[in-house]
């Protein structure tokens, strides 16, 4: 049984690097269909975000020979926090050592999962100010709605491919202080799926087995839109727009997420989703423990899952 | 400032006990105009829950001579976070002491805000088991959709009118560990309103002047439905069931929640909401301030405030 | 290419009798997982209807020995339209001669499409009046919304299987006067589906070539919800009454349609629609002729179309 | 009591001619508010449509000295239809005689309503055919879904003011043929607005009592979207861009549309608004009547009617 004692270190997924063959290609994608601002660029990186999100980006998109995830980033609660899990993080020994942080964040501490995933945790962060053309009529928003393409508001979670669930698991609620709100567990007693969270939302990254058994591979990343209805429209933004849909819109069992997976140009995988009023409020919340016969029955209204959605990850696996 | 260094021992709102001088009629609204169900009944109370509601309860309807609210309860992190809260409390001079609980949870602190509010801490609860007729499809529900009524998902928030908003301000902050996130500020300096959190809602209770000045006043409490559109159609069925419509579906600037206030038969200020994917994952969100202009600009897309919305609450005052 | 000069005989589907050998569990998903509402009962049938159904009812629900449809019935313009249509039919040699009509309606011309399905066509009907529990607030609805189950608001459109798609377009544009909006044409220059209507509704009928070349098969028939939210959560009540959901929700490519199929417990296909904005106002419209090749692509958003989708009618063909 | 007998010759509202003192702030609006696309431009005029609109254009923009209807169009379902309409608006003394045509149309009748409102009537069309960048995906849709502002739909209906409510109605359905579907009558006996259709949408042309007495004067057009979900959305998106918002979003008792009513920067009244699945099927439509005390109860779900939208049309009235 989970421990009722959770951790209050680690305060929201706070961004994501993803690496792109095509970067005009992605660029114009996650611009005009995602909905998304660009903030800075610098280098091979085109940083961006939703209009919500209050950080300087949630999204670090990094020309690269190959699509993939960079690494990604969690913001913790307060410096001491940040210096918290520093040390455990050390003591785990997959730490490597303090950045000089990045555009739009202070010093971050970066490691790798066990399964070699790049994280970073840092606290000091640039909040971001609009330009007066991009400022919101409401002061209580990041930046003006943009009225363009999809509209993501924020960043909401990840998903990323293990060659060792149970491993990245433990490190994720052990090391991290994260907590298990949803789990799969297959009649062998493999668990195949894992959901965590470190606040009121009800998962901040997932991570699935990897179907080739590789390690440190990205599944996909999600930005979060309104409503159900923002979802379906952004279905046909993307069909408007050439962009391959995977699967959805329709609704997973598994934390009842309203989903749309598509590929952007550069190969990755990308989701729109939008929860409605569900939150994770409960302190002592079990992890709901999902078997391979509820499974089968597909997602919540019945859609088979596609095969691709369980083997395909980016980088892509040599066959 | 705010300090960025915040408390994480109140977990969320757990409920609300209304009095009704019409439990029956009350009763009938809160069951199938809400689309609540009854979890028991004990001496003069009703308990009653949305349909994803974790605990035994949110709103305990208990009959009485005039409408207000008995109390409101949180519940705590931990047991230890509780206890500390305690001693924070007694400290403060406005503790009333330990109950035994109630039907649903364990044993509660009671004490009072500096206003004279009935609120109550605890940590021990029940969690919610469905019946067989009542049991959700997807396991991580806690009940199933009753499609009955406008479907309130679960409680959101409470309002409270106050004689005294920087006292009951400083209380919710100092003693209770909660977070300002918006607040009006009026022209003369005095506060006319704040909103308070402790988790990643973004209120969890709100309150503002009383116009009449008196102390111990309710406002309102809200339930959360999935989509604004579940709002609208909300605003259809209490047409359809002569429940008093005072204002809205509309949006609020503050908070900018999506909103449609209706009196209860009992005559308490019911809110139905829907907040979208807005959350408050900074730790170290600066509060909003709204100016006297910017209020007098109305809600978020112009609608005028109505005039009982800065006047009505429960008990009414005699004038 | 179509004339476009259009016949305004008919007015619209008017209703459509379902027959089941499970009367009592299809009358229960009618009324409390559709929201229907029954007007009426009379022998082995129950009428009931939608919350916006201006008629005495859109659907008679009859008990029989196996699942189909009984007939289905179009109500004219005029009575003048009436008797000019009842002469072309009876030219054409499929006329069954008039009925003293129905609970409901008045006398009705009765004949068979070329493949056998039952339809009747009629003028004089009953404008349904609410009794005084079920009001509408607002006068310009037929009834009271019931806030129950999916809340269904009027009769869509029908769906039949036909062992001669061309034959049957053919008697509904010439003898019906009805027009084809959209149609799939195979490689091998074969009709495989045709969409007909005789409004500024995209189709009132729509019909397939049947899998087993039988005749006179049902495949569905469809009720209108007023949103797309409102089919999500029509699956998701579905779900919680054990309603088998054979596809969707999804959009159609073919009339953008957003779409539920579910079968009733009776064993007939039911659909739940929402069509947005779309209508058909050009009085020249000219059918849209969708490809083989189109038509692999899935369904609007890449669905794959289920195969059941294309062989399952009622009554089911002893293969 | 309203024959049963109803013309078939008017298709639909085809376009309206706007006319604006500030054609670049207006133009901006139609195109990146509302969603708009250009199709022409020509002389003083800018031709612009909705993404779903299958005409070459739904509004002609005009530059002028002030704000106000240009004139508007109806289409009728035939040649035949065209010629029998002119001749009775001959006999009726009204008619100005025929046009060349316009951009994106053949020949048309033009002449006034007697209250002095420009109107044209013609069949012949030009098909919107969408060029390379904008060809949707789906073929049965007229252009590619722009992702861009309000994304309107298509052209719903128009509302005029004017001097003698009576006249104008005994002329839109003696004249032209077209249904009174709603109306509102004053305690008086005096008609203070009449709802018109010709077709199954509840109504095409609405109009009521100049305030000011003024004849020939403009309340507002009206585009639509697909779901009130967009409706809220495109009052966000207005109060981004600074458009002055009216009234809204609410819903109308009247016709229960879901409206928002805002000022274009020209000065004209816009609404955009979204229908659900309601459609006036019933050949035998009677014309519902609102009292004065019903329309005292303010909008659907108790909104007051705000003073201007009684008062203010286009041109404005010197006071």
């Amino acid at each position: 049984m989970q421990s009722t004692i959770r951790s209050f270190d680690l305060a929201h997924l706070a961004h994501v690097e993803i690496l792109t063959p095509k970067p005009d290609e992605s660029l114009n994608f996650f611009v005009n269909v995602m909905g998304m601002t660009e903030t800075a660029r610098k280098g091979e990186s085109v940083y961006l975000r939703g209009w919500d999100d209050y950080e300087h980006h949630t999204l670090k998109l990094t020309a690269a020979k190959a699509p993939g995830m960079g690494h990604f980033a969690f913001r913790t609660t307060s410096p001491e926090a940040l210096a918290n899990r520093v040390a455990i993080i050390e003591r785990g020994g997959t730490g490597k050592g303090w950045t000089d942080g990045d555009l739009g964040h202070g010093p971050a501490y970066a490691f790798d999962t066990p399964d070699g995933h790049h994280m970073e945790i840092y606290y000091e962060t640039e909040w971001y100010k609009a330009p007066p053309d991009l400022k919101p009529s409401l002061k209580n928003q990041a930046m003006r709605f943009p009225g363009r393409g999809a509209n993501v508001r924020r960043l909401d979670h990840l998903n990323l491919l293990t060659s060792d669930v149970v491993a990245l698991q433990r490190f994720m609620e052990d090391t991290l202080g994260m907590r298990t709100t949803e789990m799969i567990k297959l009649d062998s007693g493999a668990i195949a799926g894992v959901w965590v969270t470190c606040n009121n939302k009800t998962y901040d990254v997932a991570f699935t087995a990897d179907h080739y058994g590789a390690r440190g591979r990205f599944h996909h990343a999600t930005w979060a839109v309104d409503s159900k209805e923002e979802v379906l429209r952004a279905a046909d933004i993307c069909l408007e727009n050439g962009i391959f849909i995977e699967t959805g819109p329709h609704k997973h069992g598994v934390q009842q997420t309203f989903f749309l997976y598509v590929y952007e140009p550069g190969g990755n995988r990308i989701e729109f989703d939008s929860a409605g009023a569900r939150l994770m409020l409960a302190p002592d919340w079990q992890p709901i423990v999902w078997t391979e016969t509820e499974r089968k029955k597909g997602q919540a209204w019945g859609l088979k899952t596609v095969e691709t959605f369980h083997t395909y990850g980016t980088p892509p696996v040599e066959k």
